[in-house]
């Protein structure tokens, strides 16, 4: 009997990306790696699930060992990454037959999908397709998002980091601010990501851990701003303890529903592209009560900062990108490995498995009660679940130059098979 | 004969602080406590010189050993800064008046001054004041200025960790931009400080090692800008490389002489308070070329951003603040320690002395010859110059709970000896 020949495996990065979604690519490299005996090559898709469209694969094999452990310490996406929504099956089959088509024609049998709520669904819709095109393939999801939106799993890979940059970042900035307030600057307004869910924001609370410890305030996109309350708030916070120091969600809305700033462009699934509303804090706040301000918008940096990353982020990242492999080869289909949390204190976890069906689409919202009763702090359940979260550090080498050593791979194109082009 | 009585030191901390402004302080203080034998007790003024002014001294002699220890890796000034320029003799001949009055009521004999040109020139005044009124106190000034524009000294303490910041966090959000770029942001800004010198914005270039490395162009406030050669110029790059990555310095000004940006309000020193001119950029870019952006001010973050500084930094800090009370000691008034750069590679590096005289209200620019002919990167001669200041890392210890353990003083107040009191 013929032995049936090994499947090559498919590789992408989805949305936005995070200091340690490559981890998470090391994780799943390092893995196929070791069980060259199921899994032949491991091929990335050039920009996510576009390279798969456009047969644009890149082949992770031409990567030395060395290379690919770098990328447990390199922010970014390593193969690039999209953001691109694949339509419902009724929609757009053809996208999803062209995939099949690309998948069968490099002899792939296993897709891992790297990303967040939208490329759940995608990987859930090819593990449908793939069946009822009768070509098999074992579709596995790994997670991540800063947003720490998905359900089921305890948390995202990615959003650890985020809130140990937060934290440590509205840290710094608020002894900076204390030190100014006297004679200069009295309110620091820091605005973070978080379009949806106040995940983000809420990590700057981990900063507060005294009476009187900044930040002082958190506006989250949960709670419609109150603005007399804020800023009744804020006056009595510069009373007390001479400066208050703000962390401000880009979600933010105002009792009318809208977004406290909107930078008028929307990305390509639709949603609103924000940023700004810390300057509009902050000159709510100079019109009603005069204090001096400094707003600081981090954007891509709070996603991107690996230097500061949180060990256990990292080290959940690659353990989930390992576990979405072995549990491909033990035949699981249609899943995205998990965290499950065993407890706070120690803190201890393990790698749990959900169906993709039940991911796909859902938003994971913050519990009401980790918001303060009066919507601008964090409760001390919030502090227990978020605390493990930013334990740790985990710095990238460093060469002489005081640089980072982030790895560029080489990326080498795997060569077509198919005369057919795709249009995206 | 009776022995001369020991007389005490006076430190303040002025201006805009820095992430190793402490370091500075904590030089001074375990210097000053191994000479218990010249100086008596070592007071720091409580929020600069106004501390001085209103007789609000804190006694640092009631802080263990392991506090002051740990001024070394804390950002943000311990004491207190403020932005109080003190105005020329002629004018308010009351203000030096005072400050002796304070000092020799509480038998000060040592001024140690920690800022940047403003607090020099007037650490100066104040030895003018002291010859003229007949009270002698020697004056040291310790340098610090993120903005890098003290004269004399060959960098100063503070700019080395805003570079390590800034060159670190473009490359980071570089690369997080690069992995986006093919379907969504192309274009990522971002803003960092420096009014007048774009030594800051300079440091991002430190990034750019290889040809294509982001950021791709840098724009300092000494280069007007050249609208439509800066749009080609991104217009190009995202052509050759699918993005592009810039800092823009707050002090950039258009054609006509203006700030691209202007929060509108002013500082005490009168200066124009700026931020927000990252938005303008990237707005500019989206309307002519109709990339996707983002866009990060990063504010305070990058002053206080202790958890990345460079440890050339910190230690050049702490000498200097170190070598101002040996120099106080050695019987020198009127100086300030500097940086003296002995040669580029390997770097070497030792301490100078200057007088106040030439510091004081002398801005220091960038060297022509540090930009491009283009007017929107750094030469190989800004590289060399540059590189050694952001060699190392030096972190800050961590708690287990993942947060920086920054110390916040006991800052115990001095008893008041005077009757008069002195209004700000």
């Amino acid at each position: 009997m013929a032995k049936a020949p090994k499947k090559n495996a498919f590789y992408a990065q989805s949305g936005g990306v995070t200091s340690v979604i490559n981890a998470s690519a090391c994780g799943v490299i390092e893995t196929a790696r070791k069980h060259k005996d199921k899994i032949g090559k491991l091929y990335a898709g050039r920009n996510g699930i576009i390279g798969a469209l456009t047969e644009d694969l890149i082949d992770t094999s031409k990567e030395s060992k060395k290379d690919i452990a770098a990328l447990k310490h390199t922010p970014g996406g390593a193969f690039g990454s999209c953001r691109y929504k694949l339509k419902s099956l009724e929609e757009n089959e053809a996208q999803y037959k062209r995939l099949i088509e690309v998948f069968e024609a490099h002899n792939i049998g296993y897709f891992f999908y790297n990303g967040g709520g939208d490329s759940q669904d995608t990987a859930h819709k090819v593990s449908q397709i793939s069946e009822t095109m009768g070509y098999p393939i074992t579709c596995v999801g790994v997670p991540k998002t800063i947003d720490n939106d998905l359900p089921i799993t305890d948390c995202c890979p990615g959003f650890g980091s985020v809130a140990k940059y937060v934290a440590v970042s509205i840290r710094e900035a608020s002894f900076d601010v204390a030190s100014m307030a006297k004679t200069s600057t009295k309110i620091f307004v820091m605005e973070v990501m978080g379009r949806h869910a106040g995940w983000i924001a809420a990590a700057g609370g981990l900063a507060t851990e005294e009476k009187g410890d900044a930040p002082h305030i958190i506006l989250f996109p949960e709670v419609e701003l109150d603005q007399e309350a804020f800023l009744a708030k804020v006056d009595k916070t510069v009373k007390k303890y001479g400066y208050c120091s703000i962390v401000v969600s880009e979600g933010v809305k105002n009792k009318e529903g809208a977004f406290l700033a909107e930078a008028g462009g929307k990305d390509s699934f639709g949603h609103a592209q924000l940023g700004g509303c810390a300057p509009v804090v902050a000159n709510l706040i100079k019109d009603n009560l005069g204090y001096k301000y400094h707003w600081a918008v981090s954007d891509y940096l709070q996603r991107s900062a690996r230097h500061i990353a949180s060990k256990t982020d990292v080290d959940q990242a690659y353990a989930l990108g390992k576990k979405a492999v072995e549990f491909a080869l033990k035949g699981h289909n249609a899943v995205m490995p998990t965290i499950e949390r065993l407890s706070d204190e120690p803190y201890k976890w393990k790698i749990g498995m959900c169906n993709l069906a039940d991911v796909a689409n859902v938003e994971k919202m913050m519990p009401k009660n980790f918001i303060t009763s009066d919507g601008m702090h964090i409760t001390a359940a919030c502090r227990k679940y978020l605390s493990p979260l930013i334990r740790g550090e985990d710095y990238p080498p460093y060469g002489k130059n005081g640089l980072p050593k982030y790895i560029v791979l080489k990326n080498v194109a795997v060569e077509k098979k198919l005369s057919t082009s795709f249009e995206i």
